[in-house]
């Protein structure tokens, strides 16, 4: 993270939390934490005030913190509880309005947060200032997940060799995270999913210590970290030669993917792109066995907005990246499940994922 | 998870919610969803009623949950937000009071909730209830978290003679974590710390692509989980022949661990622990670089209660399982931390980790 990136985005929400007629923000989330601060440790709550800032953590991250911040935020390495130590300081600050992420701060937290401030602070939700931010990537952002994209594309390739009968799904996982790593992944953004069988019914499936066989249908979603961002790819291959209804459900999904790529523009809502691929699948009869979105972005966080979903208003721009990846699931077949990941352009949709998209019966 | 296992934990919660006067509780935190209903998905409230009890979840889990969900609890899926189907569902059952996990509900959640639910509902505190009941581990939880700390000593002896310059922190950490997969885990429980020399001075450093060098001090932090339970160990070896104040260093950290392991036995409160290991390295003149506490228990989650830190009141009890990591950190030098897992029983303290505790000298 370059320190112009960080100044330029504390920059920025500076102006939305003087619009907003707060004096500060609190920002408690971790991803928020390293994207305006470039601090990554697990402990850290940042106090951004209008022309000051402060990130609290502990000893544990006293050497990194110095190491990590940003010009223009000033560690403070506390003992105790960091909540606390942030209360007092607000004591004796001349703040009176202060905002909060109320996404990620618990009750709990806001309750001895207001213990620790007394009755002078009044409490302001500061709710998706980050995340608006977060939805358009810059330069530096879109090429990290693009490297992070072709890190599974890679690590797929390399894989498909192992995906045949005896293998068992957890030595498969075993290898694609390896992988990740030797091609420069910090490591895998979710738990790697194989899923081969019945058992590819569970669009989440973990993997098992069973062994794949012989005319079944697996499914193989991975996700690199990447610099600290994410990538997410999943393909779905048969071991032998498939029935006709399995190729024709194969053809269905592809067809749905195919169509939200299309249908992948700035100025579209998130939920038209959904509907396009939904669409699809109701021609084929399909449709009540696609039991999830078709898709969501991706960034720090391998979840995060826009969420591609029914009836999802907000509309696409240039800069957001998404996954695009309509499924079906029938508990006597198991699962079929296309996944890519996209970038919305000026003129419409960028593929970053490339491993190939045809049917493969191994 | 056994069926017996999860009804016993839901019986005792009920009594819990009686003595509190709640006619309902409402549990979000995923740890307590899996070890109260056995439900492993993303995505999961459970609303436990006095005689009843309802596992919400999506439709992505709908098959996983019918797999996987203890005899007692009902599952519903449901399209859109959960925490708008718990509401409106609230709306509809004879409950006045319910109780909240505060410690992980957030702000924005609450609100939602009571948006839902209307004024009918009255809210209570649940603070610590499950935490309580997950402090102390029984026999089965025990004999995962053995099999767990298993791995890791067994993946910590296969990766030592990987420990040698030329060798990059990220290869030694992408080799950890495909030998504990390989051996059963099904993954790390934190990403894995390989870190050498001054990068070492970071307690909570992340691997580089940098490479060993000789006449290094190197820590290694590993966790596995295995069958949902987490073990964690560190080691910390030096590369070639360790000058004469590394040694000392080495040792007084060493004679930390071991006092804190002998102060730990039922009865007594975690902060002594903390301190029997603190005064050891204050008679070495090092305690100001002891940055951290001296453990942390460990089960479903990595970081759980007890905590061994400095005035901690809770006593500790048989069936309580912590770490025990005193370490010291210099910005020059590097860092030294032993961590061990360790088992509280009736009579003392059992290690549940194997690896050697002597200065190895590579």
């Amino acid at each position: 993270m370059t320190d112009s990136l960080c100044a330029r985005r504390l920059e920025r929400l500076r102006r939305r939390l003087r619009q907003a007629g707060a004096d500060a923000l609190l920002v408690v989330h971790r991803p928020h934490l390293f994207y305006l601060t470039g601090f990554t440790g697990d402990a850290g709550i940042l106090l951004l005030g209008t022309e000051q800032a402060w990130l609290f953590t502990d000893g544990r991250f006293a050497f990194q913190v110095g190491q990590e911040l940003v010009a223009g935020v000033e560690p403070v390495v506390v003992r105790g509880p960091l909540l606390r130590a942030v209360g007092r300081h607000l004591r004796n600050q001349p703040v009176r309005r202060v905002a909060v992420e109320t996404a990620y701060l618990s009750v709990s937290q806001y309750e001895q947060l207001q213990q620790a401030t007394g009755h002078r602070v009044r409490w302001l939700k500061a709710q998706g200032w980050i995340e608006a931010m977060r939805r358009l990537k810059d330069a530096a952002e879109i090429a990290r997940i693009r490297q992070a994209a072709a890190v599974v594309d890679r690590v797929f390739e390399e894989v498909l060799p192992l995906l045949r009968p005896g293998v068992r799904e957890v030595d498969v996982a075993a290898e694609v995270e390896y992988r990740m790593r030797r091609h420069g992944a910090q490591g895998p953004a979710f738990e790697t999913i194989v899923a081969a069988g019945r058992h590819a019914a569970l669009p989440h499936a973990r993997p098992r210590a069973q062994a794949l066989e012989a005319n079944q249908l697996v499914v193989l979603d991975m996700g690199a970290i990447l610099g600290h961002y994410c990538s997410d790819l999943t393909r779905t291959v048969y071991l032998g030669r498939a029935p006709m209804r399995i190729r024709q459900w194969y053809r269905a999904v592809r067809q749905a993917q195919q169509a939200a790529l299309e249908a992948l523009r700035p100025g579209v809502a998130a939920g038209a792109v959904d509907r396009a691929a939904r669409q699809v699948l109701h021609r084929h009869g399909l449709e009540k066995l696609f039991v999830h979105s078709t898709g969501h972005g991706i960034g720090l966080e391998i979840h995060e907005e826009p969420r591609l979903g029914r009836g999802q208003r907000m509309l696409l721009r240039p800069g957001m990246v998404v996954t695009v990846e309509p499924g079906i699931y029938e508990p006597q077949t198991g699962g079929i499940r296309i996944e890519d990941d996209v970038l919305v352009t000026e003129r419409g949709a960028e593929l970053l994922t490339a491993a190939p998209r045809t049917f493969l019966e191994l």
